[in-house]
Protein backbone atom coordinates (compact mmCIF):
# COMPACT_ATOMS: atom_id res chain seq x y z
CA UNK A 1 0.00 0.00 0.00
CA UNK A 2 1.17 3.60 -0.58
CA UNK A 3 0.65 5.68 2.49
CA UNK A 4 1.84 9.43 2.24
CA UNK A 5 1.81 11.65 5.54
CA UNK A 6 2.13 15.06 4.79
CA UNK A 7 2.96 18.15 6.67
CA UNK A 8 2.16 21.86 6.15
CA UNK A 9 4.07 23.72 8.40
CA UNK A 10 2.03 26.73 8.83
CA UNK A 11 -0.71 25.45 10.12
CA UNK A 12 0.97 22.31 11.51
CA UNK A 13 -1.61 20.25 9.15
CA UNK A 14 -1.29 16.36 8.33
CA UNK A 15 -2.99 15.26 5.05
CA UNK A 16 -3.02 11.83 3.94
CA UNK A 17 -2.32 10.48 0.38
CA UNK A 18 -3.66 6.60 0.06
CA UNK A 19 -3.50 4.09 -2.59
CA UNK A 20 -3.91 0.55 -2.63
CA UNK A 21 -1.07 0.56 -5.36
CA UNK A 22 0.63 2.52 -8.34
CA UNK A 23 -1.00 2.57 -11.40
CA UNK A 24 -4.75 2.58 -9.00
CA UNK A 25 -6.92 4.69 -7.91
CA UNK A 26 -6.02 7.28 -4.47
CA UNK A 27 -7.28 9.38 -1.71
CA UNK A 28 -6.84 12.49 0.06
CA UNK A 29 -7.59 13.35 3.21
CA UNK A 30 -7.40 17.08 4.40
CA UNK A 31 -5.37 18.55 2.16
CA UNK A 32 -3.95 22.27 1.99
CA UNK A 33 -4.53 24.57 -0.32
CA UNK A 34 -1.59 26.40 -0.32
CA UNK A 35 0.12 23.00 -0.72
CA UNK A 36 -1.74 21.69 -4.38
CA UNK A 37 1.21 22.16 -6.57
CA UNK A 38 3.21 19.04 -4.30
CA UNK A 39 0.17 17.16 -4.11
CA UNK A 40 -0.13 17.10 -7.47
CA UNK A 41 3.56 16.50 -8.09
CA UNK A 42 3.62 13.45 -6.00
CA UNK A 43 0.28 11.86 -7.27
CA UNK A 44 2.05 11.86 -11.07
CA UNK A 45 5.41 10.72 -9.36
CA UNK A 46 3.92 7.73 -7.71
CA UNK A 47 1.58 7.28 -11.18
CA UNK A 48 -1.49 7.48 -8.97
CA UNK A 49 -5.10 8.74 -10.12
CA UNK A 50 -6.72 10.97 -7.09
CA UNK A 51 -10.41 9.73 -7.33
CA UNK A 52 -11.32 11.29 -3.74
CA UNK A 53 -10.23 14.19 -1.99
CA UNK A 54 -11.77 14.29 1.53
CA UNK A 55 -11.95 16.97 4.36
CA UNK A 56 -13.27 15.42 7.84
CA UNK A 57 -14.39 18.65 9.02
CA UNK A 58 -14.95 22.18 8.07
CA UNK A 59 -11.19 23.18 9.10
CA UNK A 60 -10.88 26.78 10.17
CA UNK A 61 -7.24 27.31 10.05
CA UNK A 62 -6.22 26.80 6.72
CA UNK A 63 -8.32 26.34 3.45
CA UNK A 64 -9.16 23.41 1.80
CA UNK A 65 -7.61 21.68 -1.43
CA UNK A 66 -10.63 19.73 -2.04
CA UNK A 67 -12.20 22.39 -4.86
CA UNK A 68 -8.63 23.08 -6.17
CA UNK A 69 -7.89 19.41 -6.63
CA UNK A 70 -11.37 18.41 -7.76
CA UNK A 71 -10.95 21.34 -10.22
CA UNK A 72 -7.22 19.95 -11.38
CA UNK A 73 -7.90 15.86 -11.18
CA UNK A 74 -11.78 16.02 -11.81
CA UNK A 75 -11.91 13.86 -8.33
CA UNK A 76 -14.83 13.51 -5.99
CA UNK A 77 -15.20 15.67 -3.17
CA UNK A 78 -16.42 14.23 0.37
CA UNK A 79 -17.60 14.84 3.55
CA UNK A 80 -19.85 13.64 6.37
CA UNK A 81 -23.57 14.38 5.74
CA UNK A 82 -23.60 17.00 8.55
CA UNK A 83 -21.51 18.99 6.44
CA UNK A 84 -22.63 22.75 5.79
CA UNK A 85 -20.15 22.92 2.78
CA UNK A 86 -22.30 22.54 -0.38
CA UNK A 87 -19.95 22.74 -2.51
CA UNK A 88 -18.83 18.65 -1.72
CA UNK A 89 -20.01 15.92 -4.69
CA UNK A 90 -20.07 13.22 -1.99
CA UNK A 91 -21.94 13.33 1.64
CA UNK A 92 -21.51 10.42 3.39
CA UNK A 93 -23.42 9.28 6.90
CA UNK A 94 -22.13 7.33 9.89
CA UNK A 95 -21.28 3.84 8.92
CA UNK A 96 -21.46 4.60 5.08
CA UNK A 97 -18.40 2.62 3.84
CA UNK A 98 -16.00 4.81 0.94
CA UNK A 99 -14.27 2.75 -1.52
CA UNK A 100 -11.63 3.16 -3.80
CA UNK A 101 -9.72 0.56 -5.92
CA UNK A 102 -8.18 -1.65 -2.82
CA UNK A 103 -8.87 0.82 -0.62
CA UNK A 104 -11.66 0.69 2.09
CA UNK A 105 -12.81 3.62 4.59
CA UNK A 106 -15.53 3.43 7.36
CA UNK A 107 -17.18 6.75 8.43
CA UNK A 108 -17.28 7.35 11.93
CA UNK A 109 -19.50 10.22 12.76
CA UNK A 110 -17.94 11.87 15.87
CA UNK A 111 -18.82 15.57 16.24
CA UNK A 112 -17.45 18.00 19.33
CA UNK A 113 -15.09 19.59 17.50
CA UNK A 114 -17.96 20.60 15.01
CA UNK A 115 -21.22 19.62 14.22
CA UNK A 116 -19.67 18.23 11.14
CA UNK A 117 -16.65 16.02 12.16
CA UNK A 118 -16.21 12.76 10.84
CA UNK A 119 -13.21 10.06 11.54
CA UNK A 120 -12.45 7.93 8.74
CA UNK A 121 -11.28 4.44 9.67
CA UNK A 122 -9.28 1.97 7.35
CA UNK A 123 -7.92 -1.37 8.79
CA UNK A 124 -5.47 -0.37 11.18
CA UNK A 125 -5.66 2.65 11.30
CA UNK A 126 -8.26 5.89 11.36
CA UNK A 127 -7.97 9.49 10.86
CA UNK A 128 -9.97 11.21 13.01
CA UNK A 129 -9.83 15.03 11.88
CA UNK A 130 -9.52 17.35 15.03
CA UNK A 131 -11.39 15.18 16.95
CA UNK A 132 -8.65 12.84 18.60
CA UNK A 133 -5.35 14.40 18.63
CA UNK A 134 -2.07 12.90 20.03
CA UNK A 135 -2.26 13.92 23.79
CA UNK A 136 -4.84 16.19 23.03
CA UNK A 137 -8.07 16.75 21.69
CA UNK A 138 -9.76 19.43 19.08
CA UNK A 139 -11.06 22.74 20.71
CA UNK A 140 -15.19 22.52 21.08
CA UNK A 141 -15.63 27.10 21.09
CA UNK A 142 -16.70 27.31 18.13
CA UNK A 143 -18.47 25.85 14.62
CA UNK A 144 -21.04 24.52 16.92
CA UNK A 145 -18.41 22.47 18.88
CA UNK A 146 -20.13 20.83 21.58
CA UNK A 147 -17.42 19.28 24.78
CA UNK A 148 -20.54 16.90 25.28
CA UNK A 149 -20.77 15.41 22.15
CA UNK A 150 -16.90 15.38 21.85
CA UNK A 151 -16.91 13.29 24.78
CA UNK A 152 -19.27 10.75 23.56
CA UNK A 153 -17.36 11.07 20.04
CA UNK A 154 -14.07 9.98 21.86
CA UNK A 155 -15.30 7.70 24.57
CA UNK A 156 -18.47 5.78 23.03
CA UNK A 157 -16.86 5.58 19.59
CA UNK A 158 -12.74 5.83 19.02
CA UNK A 159 -11.80 4.68 22.54
CA UNK A 160 -14.00 1.46 21.48
CA UNK A 161 -11.89 0.62 18.64
CA UNK A 162 -8.90 -1.79 19.40
CA UNK A 163 -6.23 -0.69 21.30
CA UNK A 164 -3.41 -0.96 18.64
CA UNK A 165 -5.32 0.95 16.14
CA UNK A 166 -2.82 3.61 14.71
CA UNK A 167 -4.45 7.28 15.05
CA UNK A 168 -3.57 10.19 12.64
CA UNK A 169 -5.11 13.50 13.56
CA UNK A 170 -5.44 16.53 11.31
CA UNK A 171 -3.01 18.35 13.00
CA UNK A 172 -0.12 18.00 15.83
CA UNK A 173 1.96 20.83 16.77
CA UNK A 174 5.03 19.42 18.75
CA UNK A 175 6.31 16.81 15.38
CA UNK A 176 4.84 13.68 16.40
CA UNK A 177 3.64 11.82 13.79
CA UNK A 178 0.88 8.90 14.95
CA UNK A 179 -0.37 7.41 17.95
CA UNK A 180 -2.55 4.69 19.01
CA UNK A 181 -6.02 4.57 20.82
CA UNK A 182 -4.14 2.56 23.75
CA UNK A 183 -1.36 5.30 23.81
CA UNK A 184 -4.24 8.24 24.28
CA UNK A 185 -6.60 5.87 26.42
CA UNK A 186 -3.97 5.98 28.70
CA UNK A 187 -1.91 8.82 28.65
CA UNK A 188 -3.95 12.15 26.94
CA UNK A 189 -3.90 14.39 29.50
CA UNK A 190 -7.52 15.25 28.51
CA UNK A 191 -9.03 12.53 28.88
CA UNK A 192 -8.01 11.55 32.02
CA UNK A 193 -11.36 12.43 33.46
CA UNK A 194 -14.32 10.60 35.80
CA UNK A 195 -17.22 11.92 33.65
CA UNK A 196 -18.29 13.83 31.13
CA UNK A 197 -18.97 16.66 32.98
CA UNK A 198 -15.45 16.93 34.16
CA UNK A 199 -14.47 16.70 30.77
CA UNK A 200 -16.86 19.72 29.71
CA UNK A 201 -15.23 21.83 32.46
CA UNK A 202 -12.22 21.42 31.18
CA UNK A 203 -12.95 21.91 27.51
CA UNK A 204 -14.85 24.76 28.79
CA UNK A 205 -12.22 26.68 30.47
CA UNK A 206 -9.28 26.43 28.01
CA UNK A 207 -9.51 29.88 27.11
CA UNK A 208 -7.91 29.59 23.47
CA UNK A 209 -7.51 32.62 20.96
CA UNK A 210 -9.14 32.07 17.74
CA UNK A 211 -7.28 30.72 14.48
CA UNK A 212 -6.16 34.05 12.88
CA UNK A 213 -9.10 34.38 9.95
CA UNK A 214 -11.13 32.21 11.37
CA UNK A 215 -14.25 34.23 9.22
CA UNK A 216 -12.45 34.18 5.99
CA UNK A 217 -10.90 30.57 6.41
CA UNK A 218 -14.33 28.93 7.07
CA UNK A 219 -16.20 30.97 4.58
CA UNK A 220 -13.85 29.82 1.71
CA UNK A 221 -13.75 26.18 3.04
CA UNK A 222 -17.58 26.70 2.87
CA UNK A 223 -16.94 26.85 -1.07
CA UNK A 224 -14.17 23.76 -1.10
CA UNK A 225 -11.83 26.59 -0.46
CA UNK A 226 -12.19 27.97 -4.34
CA UNK A 227 -11.65 31.78 -5.30
CA UNK A 228 -9.89 32.14 -1.94
CA UNK B 1 6.57 -3.11 15.79
CA UNK B 2 6.91 0.73 17.23
CA UNK B 3 8.21 2.80 14.84
CA UNK B 4 7.95 6.54 15.63
CA UNK B 5 8.64 9.47 13.02
CA UNK B 6 9.23 12.60 15.12
CA UNK B 7 9.70 16.24 13.87
CA UNK B 8 11.40 19.07 15.01
CA UNK B 9 10.12 21.89 13.46
CA UNK B 10 13.54 24.53 13.53
CA UNK B 11 15.90 22.22 11.59
CA UNK B 12 13.03 20.33 9.98
CA UNK B 13 14.94 17.40 11.37
CA UNK B 14 13.09 14.19 11.58
CA UNK B 15 13.79 11.37 14.12
CA UNK B 16 13.20 8.07 14.40
CA UNK B 17 11.84 6.11 17.40
CA UNK B 18 12.02 2.35 17.36
CA UNK B 19 11.28 -0.60 19.37
CA UNK B 20 9.99 -4.20 18.84
CA UNK B 21 7.31 -4.09 20.86
CA UNK B 22 5.97 -2.31 24.32
CA UNK B 23 8.41 -3.37 27.47
CA UNK B 24 11.28 -3.95 25.24
CA UNK B 25 14.53 -2.20 23.96
CA UNK B 26 14.29 1.02 21.97
CA UNK B 27 16.98 3.09 19.66
CA UNK B 28 16.75 6.31 18.38
CA UNK B 29 18.13 7.96 15.14
CA UNK B 30 19.05 11.53 14.72
CA UNK B 31 17.50 13.07 18.03
CA UNK B 32 17.70 16.82 18.39
CA UNK B 33 18.51 18.39 22.09
CA UNK B 34 15.54 20.50 22.67
CA UNK B 35 12.95 17.47 21.80
CA UNK B 36 14.96 15.34 24.54
CA UNK B 37 11.74 16.18 27.33
CA UNK B 38 9.41 15.24 24.43
CA UNK B 39 11.62 11.96 24.03
CA UNK B 40 12.17 10.93 27.54
CA UNK B 41 8.19 11.21 27.51
CA UNK B 42 7.38 9.21 24.36
CA UNK B 43 9.66 6.40 25.74
CA UNK B 44 8.02 6.67 29.57
CA UNK B 45 4.88 6.01 28.00
CA UNK B 46 5.47 3.76 25.34
CA UNK B 47 7.24 1.44 27.89
CA UNK B 48 10.36 1.05 26.03
CA UNK B 49 13.82 1.01 27.40
CA UNK B 50 16.21 3.17 25.20
CA UNK B 51 19.09 1.31 25.06
CA UNK B 52 20.53 3.02 21.44
CA UNK B 53 21.24 6.65 20.49
CA UNK B 54 22.30 6.62 16.98
CA UNK B 55 24.00 9.98 15.00
CA UNK B 56 24.15 9.16 11.24
CA UNK B 57 26.54 11.93 11.01
CA UNK B 58 27.73 14.95 12.57
CA UNK B 59 25.05 17.20 12.55
CA UNK B 60 26.07 20.99 11.42
CA UNK B 61 22.03 22.39 11.79
CA UNK B 62 21.09 20.90 15.03
CA UNK B 63 22.89 19.49 18.39
CA UNK B 64 22.79 16.26 19.13
CA UNK B 65 20.31 14.47 21.99
CA UNK B 66 23.08 11.69 22.16
CA UNK B 67 24.41 12.73 25.00
CA UNK B 68 21.42 14.18 26.90
CA UNK B 69 19.52 10.82 26.32
CA UNK B 70 22.74 8.57 27.54
CA UNK B 71 23.20 11.25 31.00
CA UNK B 72 19.34 10.22 31.56
CA UNK B 73 18.61 6.88 30.13
CA UNK B 74 22.66 5.22 30.65
CA UNK B 75 22.38 3.99 26.58
CA UNK B 76 24.82 3.58 24.37
CA UNK B 77 25.53 6.63 22.10
CA UNK B 78 26.41 5.08 18.41
CA UNK B 79 28.29 6.44 15.20
CA UNK B 80 30.11 5.28 12.38
CA UNK B 81 33.66 4.60 13.08
CA UNK B 82 34.29 7.34 10.75
CA UNK B 83 33.01 10.14 13.18
CA UNK B 84 35.58 12.00 14.85
CA UNK B 85 32.99 12.68 17.95
CA UNK B 86 35.04 10.55 20.70
CA UNK B 87 32.47 10.77 23.04
CA UNK B 88 30.48 8.23 21.25
CA UNK B 89 30.76 4.95 22.99
CA UNK B 90 30.25 2.74 20.10
CA UNK B 91 31.09 2.60 16.70
CA UNK B 92 30.24 0.53 14.24
CA UNK B 93 31.64 -0.06 10.67
CA UNK B 94 29.81 -0.85 7.48
CA UNK B 95 28.49 -4.03 7.19
CA UNK B 96 28.24 -4.17 10.88
CA UNK B 97 25.32 -5.09 12.71
CA UNK B 98 23.33 -3.36 15.35
CA UNK B 99 20.89 -5.62 17.38
CA UNK B 100 18.44 -4.56 20.09
CA UNK B 101 16.00 -6.61 21.46
CA UNK B 102 14.36 -7.81 18.54
CA UNK B 103 15.75 -5.31 15.80
CA UNK B 104 18.46 -5.39 13.65
CA UNK B 105 20.46 -2.16 12.05
CA UNK B 106 22.62 -3.04 9.34
CA UNK B 107 25.66 -0.11 9.21
CA UNK B 108 26.32 0.84 5.44
CA UNK B 109 29.17 3.37 5.20
CA UNK B 110 27.40 6.36 2.58
CA UNK B 111 30.09 9.47 2.86
CA UNK B 112 29.81 12.68 0.71
CA UNK B 113 27.60 14.48 2.82
CA UNK B 114 30.43 14.49 5.33
CA UNK B 115 32.91 11.73 5.66
CA UNK B 116 31.65 10.54 8.40
CA UNK B 117 28.03 9.35 6.68
CA UNK B 118 26.22 6.11 7.24
CA UNK B 119 23.18 4.88 6.84
CA UNK B 120 21.46 2.05 8.42
CA UNK B 121 18.85 -0.66 7.01
CA UNK B 122 16.45 -2.17 8.95
CA UNK B 123 14.09 -5.15 6.82
CA UNK B 124 11.85 -3.22 4.75
CA UNK B 125 13.31 0.38 5.23
CA UNK B 126 16.80 2.70 5.25
CA UNK B 127 17.48 5.69 7.59
CA UNK B 128 19.93 7.70 4.76
CA UNK B 129 20.61 10.68 7.10
CA UNK B 130 21.73 13.54 4.71
CA UNK B 131 22.58 11.22 2.11
CA UNK B 132 19.68 10.91 0.25
CA UNK B 133 16.84 12.74 1.20
CA UNK B 134 13.36 12.78 -0.67
CA UNK B 135 13.65 14.74 -4.11
CA UNK B 136 17.07 16.27 -2.79
CA UNK B 137 20.53 15.18 -1.66
CA UNK B 138 22.63 16.25 1.00
CA UNK B 139 24.89 19.11 0.42
CA UNK B 140 28.83 18.52 0.50
CA UNK B 141 30.40 21.87 0.64
CA UNK B 142 31.35 21.39 4.07
CA UNK B 143 32.96 18.58 7.01
CA UNK B 144 35.12 17.00 4.42
CA UNK B 145 31.62 16.63 2.28
CA UNK B 146 32.54 15.22 -1.26
CA UNK B 147 30.34 15.15 -4.21
CA UNK B 148 32.58 12.15 -5.92
CA UNK B 149 32.15 9.94 -2.61
CA UNK B 150 28.26 10.66 -2.40
CA UNK B 151 27.84 9.51 -5.71
CA UNK B 152 29.57 6.65 -5.63
CA UNK B 153 27.61 6.22 -1.69
CA UNK B 154 24.12 6.90 -3.28
CA UNK B 155 24.41 5.03 -7.05
CA UNK B 156 26.60 2.10 -6.24
CA UNK B 157 25.45 0.98 -2.58
CA UNK B 158 21.50 2.97 -1.81
CA UNK B 159 19.91 2.95 -5.32
CA UNK B 160 21.10 -0.71 -5.38
CA UNK B 161 18.79 -1.31 -2.40
CA UNK B 162 15.66 -3.28 -3.32
CA UNK B 163 13.27 -0.44 -5.65
CA UNK B 164 10.55 -0.87 -2.88
CA UNK B 165 12.69 -0.03 0.04
CA UNK B 166 11.18 2.79 2.36
CA UNK B 167 13.73 5.15 2.60
CA UNK B 168 13.69 7.74 5.43
CA UNK B 169 15.88 10.67 5.75
CA UNK B 170 17.02 12.76 8.66
CA UNK B 171 15.25 15.85 7.20
CA UNK B 172 12.97 17.17 4.58
CA UNK B 173 12.24 20.98 4.53
CA UNK B 174 8.35 20.31 1.97
CA UNK B 175 6.59 18.48 4.87
CA UNK B 176 7.45 14.98 2.95
CA UNK B 177 7.49 12.16 5.37
CA UNK B 178 8.85 9.31 3.54
CA UNK B 179 10.08 8.34 -0.18
CA UNK B 180 11.33 4.70 -1.70
CA UNK B 181 14.57 3.86 -3.55
CA UNK B 182 12.46 3.08 -6.57
CA UNK B 183 10.54 6.94 -6.05
CA UNK B 184 14.39 8.56 -6.02
CA UNK B 185 16.10 6.73 -8.49
CA UNK B 186 12.78 7.91 -11.04
CA UNK B 187 12.19 11.36 -9.74
CA UNK B 188 14.93 12.77 -7.55
CA UNK B 189 16.17 15.52 -9.41
CA UNK B 190 19.91 15.24 -8.93
CA UNK B 191 19.98 11.75 -9.70
CA UNK B 192 18.86 12.14 -13.16
CA UNK B 193 22.76 12.60 -14.18
CA UNK B 194 24.52 10.63 -16.90
CA UNK B 195 28.22 10.68 -14.80
CA UNK B 196 29.53 10.97 -11.51
CA UNK B 197 31.18 14.30 -13.34
CA UNK B 198 27.94 15.48 -13.79
CA UNK B 199 26.36 15.19 -10.58
CA UNK B 200 29.93 16.81 -9.25
CA UNK B 201 29.04 19.55 -11.34
CA UNK B 202 26.00 19.82 -9.88
CA UNK B 203 26.95 19.64 -6.27
CA UNK B 204 29.33 21.79 -6.55
CA UNK B 205 27.24 24.55 -8.43
CA UNK B 206 24.77 24.54 -5.38
CA UNK B 207 25.89 28.06 -3.68
CA UNK B 208 24.57 27.44 -0.38
CA UNK B 209 24.69 29.72 2.76
CA UNK B 210 26.26 28.01 5.67
CA UNK B 211 24.19 26.70 8.16
CA UNK B 212 23.27 29.29 11.41
CA UNK B 213 25.60 28.84 14.10
CA UNK B 214 27.42 26.06 12.28
CA UNK B 215 30.95 26.02 13.95
CA UNK B 216 29.12 25.91 17.51
CA UNK B 217 26.92 23.25 16.46
CA UNK B 218 29.22 21.00 15.24
CA UNK B 219 31.88 21.86 18.15
CA UNK B 220 28.75 21.06 20.66
CA UNK B 221 28.29 17.51 18.02
CA UNK B 222 32.00 16.31 18.90
CA UNK B 223 30.97 16.52 22.37
CA UNK B 224 27.96 14.35 21.64
CA UNK B 225 25.58 17.77 22.48
CA UNK B 226 26.98 17.64 26.14
CA UNK B 227 27.53 21.65 27.57
CA UNK B 228 25.80 23.33 24.61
Amino acid sequence: MIFRQLFERESCTYSYLLAARAGGEALLIDPVKEELPKYLQLIRELDVRLVLAIDTHIHADHITATGALQDHTACVTLMGERSRAECVSRRVREGEKISADGLQLETIYTPGHTDDSYSFRMNDRVFTGDTLMIRSTGRTDFQNGDPRAQYDSIFHKLLRLPDELLVYPAHDYKGWCVTTIGEEKSHNPRLQVASCDEYVTQMNGLKLASPKLMDVVVSANLRCGRDA
